[in-house]
């Protein structure tokens, strides 16, 4: 008897609704646009319907134009923990480096840091699942001449750091950006190339980021 | 009788003093301070008379600190036609680069580029020798974190184009200093290794750009 | 017996030692000296001592250099909320106008006001008292040139309309710096009348700002 | 016979076709669009023309959107001095105050001062008449928060004080405008009163403007 009644359970759970996974990605401009018809969280819902995983994710995009890391600190009760997510994922870091025209620079890549670590910290108490993301570009130049590459190469700096420091999974999208750009954008644009206007992505720039974004969720 | 003549003539010149060729250096605080004792000026002094050509060269500093090149722009008349050089040495472009926070950067670089060229012209129509500088650096690390390594990349890069459209002699100093930080600031310092406080030289980096300097002058 | 019991109730009650009412000054670098000798806060402690009141307050600073609102709000857990305050006085908003040299100035200030409510409403739900301070000057001139009087009229603007929204008193050191500046500044000078270099109190600046603190905390 | 052939030369005199006066607005965006139909250079023509002067005056437009004071000076002499004009009317400033985010503001100003003033001497030299503009506003509020008036104050009061050093007549637009708003801008608008977007002259604007010149050229 007692095998029998096993059994009915081990076939209880098998047809049981699996609880759908929720992830939020979280961020600026960037995100806000990638929750639009073929931006790259649109791209990441496509291809994880293409897997047969149905029901195993769901996907929403919290974006907001113009936030720094702080802006994120502020409204994370409200847009994602009050959402329970299962995974987070945290691409920010273009606003910081661009609007950083303070001459004490060193103070303020060391708020952006104090800032993404509190945000780390509220995450981990709730046992939440999170990737980070280093800000990918401002220009697409190659010849090193984008007027904000130390601040970007120091800000993803910090990014690559943070994740190591905590153990966590990296989606490195500015070195995935510079190689690719290395490769392709052989007439040293501006943007056009995974850009529309130097940050914001076109069509290519939403399918990279996805692809490198799934494959980010999938091996959590 | 006429080959008389003639050889009194050959003594006459022999023995006439030599006029000696005016040089200025003509710049912000980096070659103001290049004119104080142990400053690349008096560094490029001292290498000079090693070499036994005195009554050849006479050094002037012409550095103002804070300038950007319509400043130079500005006083070239007084501070520098007026003094009548058969040299000029350019070393302009660390503040332009530094100060540049504005949204429109290409207007911006635009304009430094227009106010060199009319720099070049006045020199020109006078008939003087060009030697034109790249800006150095602001930060000695390197990993491209420095923050403004991408303005420094761009107005370097605005400089060796009118060396060239203009066939004129150039000091890269900006490629010197990346090349002497490669092998020698290992640690990735901020400062220390060819300059004091990441932009003004110390006693090494007045050394430096004193061969540098001295190397294109009797190049001539 | 039960009147006699009651009135040793009495007795034990007026003996007691009262708890002190804790005082948190809360803000950036002026915050930061005030509590450093002859600085407002312990001038503040001076006036309080001389009333008599002895056991009734006990003041504290909690200033950083360079803060702005937003580093307020990441560390107020730690620096106010752990300390278990009666009475938190904020003053803050010079280093949020002074710094603010983005385009989008609306937003900019939007964020101040955001993260000033934020703060506000965690001080409310802990039922802790709370006065505001309108941030004073960045220069003294009274010739309406110093370079951030619109920003710093601005932002005194938003602690006005917070202080008022949210019912709470206001200690207005802008208005005071103005006017006292209106009578005593004839010559139009950048500094030297209340502060040391157009932003840090001197002696004179700090009793200005001690007798105004003290008023409101008396107040209460 | 020395009557009749002097009273001829008075005729002659008389018939000749008067020479016009050349007058050349000398700017930047704000005196580009002033040359457009319905322009304040175009309403000073309207104005002009409507009081039986004609062949009096001929009026052209030089502004370029962005000019700085030391563009005007690199362009003068192919924009203004190679146009033989009697009157040169300066209009400039606006982007000067706006775009100066330097900390050393003093210097800033001190350069403004200076191209100024290498632009009145040129102008000078030539026996050219001159009319100096304060520059108007940026920001039409009234309650002093717009961002910059401070910095427009300053240089207001710079090019005030360069009209007086220099016995020159002054077209205060700042004033102008300032007590304009007063009466009519009882809502603390931003703009929409005398510009389009805090800057840029609307039809009040231009006609204001307008007048103010009309009257100052008609007085030399």
């Amino acid at each position: 008897m007692r095998c029998v009644i096993l059994s009915s359970a081990i076939l209880l759970i098998a047809f049981m609704p699996q609880k759908k996974k929720i992830v939020i990605f979280f961020g600026d401009s960037i995100t806000q646009q990638g929750a639009e018809p073929g931006g790259y969280i649109a791209r990441v819902d496509s291809m994880y319907k293409l897997e047969n995983r149905s029901g195993q994710f769901e996907f929403a995009g919290s974006g907001i134009s113009g936030d720094k890391v702080y802006d994120l600190y502020l409204r994370m009760d409200d847009d994602v923990l009050a959402k329970k997510p299962d995974i987070v994922v945290i691409y920010i870091g273009t606003n910081d480096a661009s609007h950083k025209f303070s001459a004490d620079t060193d103070t303020d890549a060391d708020k952006f840091e104090k800032f993404y670590t509190a945000i780390l910290q509220k995450l981990k108490v709730k046992n939440i699942n999170i990737i980070l993301c280093t800000p990918a570009v401002i220009g697409e130049k190659t010849d090193l001449t984008n007027q904000q590459d130390g601040n970007m190469n120091r800000y993803a700096g910090i990014v690559r750091n943070l994740a190591q420091k905590n153990d966590l999974p990296l989606v490195d999208l500015r070195q995935k950006f510079l190689d690719y750009n290395k490769h392709f954008n052989t007439k040293n644009k501006e943007s056009g190339i995974l850009t529309r206007d130097g940050v914001h992505l076109n069509a290519t720039g939403n399918q990279v980021v996805a692809e490198e974004m799934w494959k980010a969720i999938k091996s959590l």
